[in-house]
């Protein structure tokens, strides 16, 4: 094969000889290991691997290797999956009124920070059609109310399977996906809550955290999954606040936590940076790359 | 008088010509005002104000300049109280097992970064007394079960109430108090929570965190009241932690994060920079002091 | 007049009774202070106050206002200056070829949190004119050399005296301004360097702050002076890295940081919220607006 | 040999199978690989390792193990060193005449969190010695002219080497340590500045911080070298400040950031988690220790 990072990421049981077995394997195949980060959950008994290699000058096709990693994964009892940097991943975007983390996630991407391709914004309003004009994106306006929302969800999964998407960024979407959609996208779909979870989950955050004083404010990106703003959390921030910070000061700083906390999420993801354990995101730090 | 720092601390509807009364009382009595902060909070027509006097060069008498304060504050309905900065504060830490905040005051106290007199350490365990002698401060070992709580909390009141103690620190002391305690020191005891309020409120927040797989673990310091971990908060910080940070690493983050917070609320408290406004605190910044 | 927000901003030499006399015309006059806020400088013997006062329900003139401001600031040795809210203020801003703070900046003055209106995008290259197009702002390619520089800039002056700019911002634009440019727009123009100044002064930061080890990099906001990277600083942040990040991974890092330092600047210019000091920049903080 | 971490760092030139190579050897001989934890230089092309082993089950002696690492490390042209949980490393602490470093350094060491013996505090005047007293350490007055310099430094090395000192750290000691002295102790030797680097470089750094109107200050913790204020940073952190911040708080402010970089700093150190690599510090973060 030509350069080319490949990136296995892999949990299973911890046991004697993982490393060496794993990383034996490439060493004879003649790949060179770019990265190698672990993560041992001693309390638990389990160890996790994201493991980068480089192709050149490898004669062993993809096929080929996937099979002798199967062989090594399965006495292992591994859960693994593998991923190559010449398939460019596709995003799609959810959105309903609010355009700080649109406008970001488009930026980031038109700049090179985020790499992936956009393939469509989809929202319960029309509002925001303006701003995948100026980016050149295809925007689907999919109405919803309590009755038709169970088609509506079939019509963006529809969509979603269509193009190929591999990841779903809800960017500020306030509707809540049902378990069919979930359930397709299990560890796909990354929301942003705008509050430092689990203070405040559920609505109106901003209003709540001025009520109650606090000196921060925060913002959480997390998978979805089921059970409302309790899924795995990928990354946090907050910002110091004070009494004088109005209900919208509120809102202004908060958006500025939501994208960078968002689009670093983001970017996580697409680096196959995150292996989720239960409901823990397990986040590996960049490596070089 | 010679020079002095006169504190005085306001509150009352918002209305036209606070500002102008207050400063020309002063102005005319001869008083330079070495600091002046306010705050309104539009949307429950309150108002509240700081203001710092240097008493140098006066020659009205402490009675008079109150009478004649009285007199103004009366027909703005004007909640107010006035410190005096030549009156040291006396201040009480009650602690359980857990030191790394009980060294931290004392240290700062030392070294003069805390400003007052610390009377007394109270615990109910005698476990900490050996850091009490370290630093030459009074210990009191007084235990307490569920049966002897309430007679318990009178002996610490009467201990507070006998050597004047102005400031009851809750350096993780590990009881809750009752109201009739909470109401003979109404804003004046101050709490330290090990986490981000109103997250992980109870016990064991840094299980819990771990637990969770949040990104950031904080703590925050409040005025004890009725409600467990409700009152108004008066500083919170956080810190980065990531999926290693064990249950064990996380206590340590978090300790230094605890003693932080607490110290600052402290010296907040000490500096009477803090006004309560239901259940807000109204935190104004040091000013040139 | 009927409701509008109109700011003072006012510095002196430090004397009794300032505050008093500054408060009682607005009092007299029936305006309601919306904000009042201080600094004494009491090393150099300075102070500043910036009041915000609502003219609801007054009857003077804005001509009447200022006289009988000034007849006060005289004999004060005030210097100040006065803004009314009514006058939305005009902005261009300067680029090279980045665009993540130029696509930041139109994104929040289109979203208002900004408000302001930017009348023109100039730039020494072609490269950024589609965003200009996507936003609808005019584009002005001045390119320049160094025999064109002196007529270069007295174009760009032109162009700014033309549309009444107020404010100069310079969002990455890689060309050092002359004497005579920066005279005529003093505390007017605001730069961001990337690098936590006064580290990292000059040319290539990030291959320095990579080259040094540091384990934060940053942004700095500041007036831009005759002297280089040497101007009143108006905001600054940090971000940690590690040893992994690579001067590739510096740079995207340290764009978050240079997109927030430069709209947070650009936000406290636009409140009237600064007074340049010598080389000091005193930035109170937002008070309820 | 029983449950016992080993410790090994390691750096070489980069190439194919170092990794397979070294796990292999710890695989074969039955140690469970606990952590392992890499970087990649791709520019230097070089690579740094860092392997945690439990030689909980293994029967190979000490010697063997080193003597076949030798082995494994020589044809990679590896330089290597190991570290045995089991031995205890010494600490000794400079001081001057500042003591908030001195008081965290010791209180931590006695909660444990930072695991070492303090051998010995040694000061150029006797001014912290009854803190000394406080915790039991024994105190060596030491002082120093310009004249005495020379015989004041053999006096250090000779103590430092009779109590078997592994780690000097300097917190706020107020003297340039010579050639000689550093040669004794190289990455062994770990010093605080109380500005965050390059910034302010030399004497006074909170003054001049003040009169370049920064708005954050900082501190970092480095090793000695002969270059001052140059050596590889190890952490470093920051807090905000305001114009209203005097050179005194500036003092107070950074006196808390420079006890929690350089308790970090000491900590990383013991931890072994730091390899220097010309003048970069790469600092391995805690893997579940």
């Amino acid at each position: 094969m030509k350069s080319q990072i490949i990136t296995f990421l892999i949990k299973c049981p911890d046991q004697k000889g993982i490393l060496a077995k794993v990383t034996n394997l490439f060493y004879i195949e003649g790949f060179n290991i770019v990265s190698c980060q672990q993560y041992v959950n001693a309390k638990a008994n389990r160890y996790y691997m994201r493991v980068r290699v480089d192709a050149e000058g490898t004669s062993i096709s993809r096929e080929d290797l996937e099979k002798k990693f199967l062989e090594l994964a399965k006495p292992l009892q591994c859960e693994w999956s593998v991923y190559y940097e010449s398939k460019r991943q596709n995003v799609a975007i959810l959105v309903s009124h609010t355009s700080h983390c649109l406008y970001d996630l488009l930026e980031r991407q038109r700049e090179g920070s985020i790499d992936c391709t956009v393939k469509m914004i989809i929202s319960n309003h029309d509002k925001l059609r303006p701003i995948a004009d100026m980016f050149g994106i295809p925007y689907y306006y999919l109405p919803v109310t309590k009755e038709t929302k169970r088609e509506q969800e079939l019509e963006i999964i529809q969509l979603l399977k269509e193009h190929d998407v591999d990841l779903v960024v809800m960017a500020r979407y306030m509707q809540i996906l049902s378990e069919n959609f979930i359930n397709h996208y299990t560890s796909q779909i990354i929301n942003i809550h705008h509050s430092f979870l689990p203070a405040f989950q559920g609505a109106n955050p901003y209003g709540r955290a001025y009520e109650r004083g606090v000196k921060l404010i925060g913002a959480t990106a997390h998978y979805a999954t089921l059970d409302l703003d309790e899924g795995p959390i990928i990354e946090q921030d907050v910002e110091r606040i004070t009494h004088e910070s109005t209900p919208k000061t509120l809102k202004q700083i908060g958006a500025d936590i939501e994208r960078l906390v968002l689009a670093r999420a983001v970017k996580c993801h697409l680096q196959h940076r995150i292996i989720v354990s239960e409901n823990r995101a397990i986040v590996f730090p960049e490596a070089g790359e």
